[in-house]
């Protein structure tokens, strides 16, 4: 059966999440109708990152199978068809090998998180950024950053339903960068934990805004208990913008 | 009375325009209705630019009066209260001289045009920028649009329905910059026609395509007439970006 990766768009908000779970709308459950609008296929569609009700996606990879061959541009332009009024968009469609995973194969997941650091409530980012009225120092939060780069056993960061099998992972990159009052912290490993993202930056807020200093992020770190890390961040600031393989 | 100046933000899409014309939710009547709640007062809150059905705000001024003073910060707070969950916010709020007047103390308007140039449809900017399908080369449209800067007779990118007393008027700025898949545009003048920014973004796409070449442009400055210019692009990759006293 020939195999397709999806490269994908959509705005987490109307949706509970990547995954089907059988309560709400999911970006996989609205990707599964519209392969079967297409082709009369019900096939499983498998995604790179399973991400979190009102989470973001700029380039979201996903796999499916089909048991015909199908131009990749005449699959994109379908599913985008069927996916329509929804906001979810297929950027890309092709074919691939049939070894090709989209979560298992993947090198790299790249994240970004945007706060927007104002008094003033949000009108055009609402539901696409963290509005943050305390005013905070994003030079400090990208030192703090830099003491969780590598390879660790980031239990405080994880949430407590998380499933997988070790809590070690390795974080490469994470950078805070202040452009005027937004605050955009970028995140790449090969994987994440179940919240990693969002409770590394609810961390790093609190550095921001001067509660904690810049030691406190080791500390935080190498007492593998989520009670010492800060409150988890909410999803609408969290994009998924890239999967490498 | 005491003046004040309000600096606001707001998503275009649910409004009919800035200006009150009883057919519709306007940004004005909203505003208006805010005050009222806040303090009683029935007044009148007059803008710098009057952006029509679907245009967003990132910084559009406006002023009004009220019979008692009130600190800048409760003004901004009780309004921005008052006007949840419309997508309009006042960033800032602060005390002026009883001479100002919003549209008509302003020295220059900057607006800003965002077309997305991809085939997939737009899901996370959805309502916020213009899709444009076909490869646009942003290098020329610049260079065409560096043809229209200075003191003109704009008649060619005026709206019919355009109530100015005036074709006349001087583009400080027409910049045309590419990062990645988004072509942005950024404007500035005084002041400008109804629609020309529009009717300027409209006919800039065609250079951009390949299908007028960069002297039209100038060509069709000449004409003076409407219909040698291309069509008006969309409202929704429109945005008001600073008003300048």
């Amino acid at each position: 059966m020939p195999r397709y990766k999806l490269t994908l768009e959509y705005d987490g908000r109307p949706f509970r999440g990547w995954q089907r779970l059988g309560d709400g709308p999911s970006v996989q459950q609205a990707l599964e109708e519209a392969v079967f609008a297409f082709c009369g296929e019900a096939t499983r569609v498998l995604g790179a990152g399973r991400t979190d009700a009102g989470v973001h996606a700029l380039g979201q990879v996903a796999h499916l199978d089909l048991s015909r061959e199908a131009a990749p541009e005449t699959l994109r332009n379908a599913l985008n068809h069927h996916l329509r009024p929804q906001p979810i968009v297929v950027l890309e469609a092709g074919r691939v090998a049939n070894d090709f995973h989209a979560r298992f194969s993947a090198r790299a997941r790249q994240y970004r998180y945007l706060i927007v650091n104002r008094r003033a409530p949000l009108a055009l980012a609402a539901g696409r950024a963290w509005q943050v009225p305390i005013p905070l120092d994003a030079e400090v939060m990208h030192e703090a950053a830099q003491r969780l780069l590598g390879h660790h056993d980031f239990t405080s960061f994880r949430s407590s339903i998380c499933q997988a099998a070790t809590p070690n992972k390795t974080l490469d990159r994470l950078n805070v960068v202040r452009h005027g009052e937004v605050v955009e912290i970028t995140a790449s490993a090969r994987s994440f934990l179940h919240h990693q993202v969002r409770n590394m930056v609810g961390s790093l807020k609190l550095v921001g805004q001067g509660k904690w200093p810049v030691e406190r992020m080791e500390a935080v770190l190498e007492a593998r208990d989520r009670a010492q890390a800060g409150p988890t961040a909410p999803a609408c600031g969290l994009f998924l913008v890239e999967v490498d393989y």
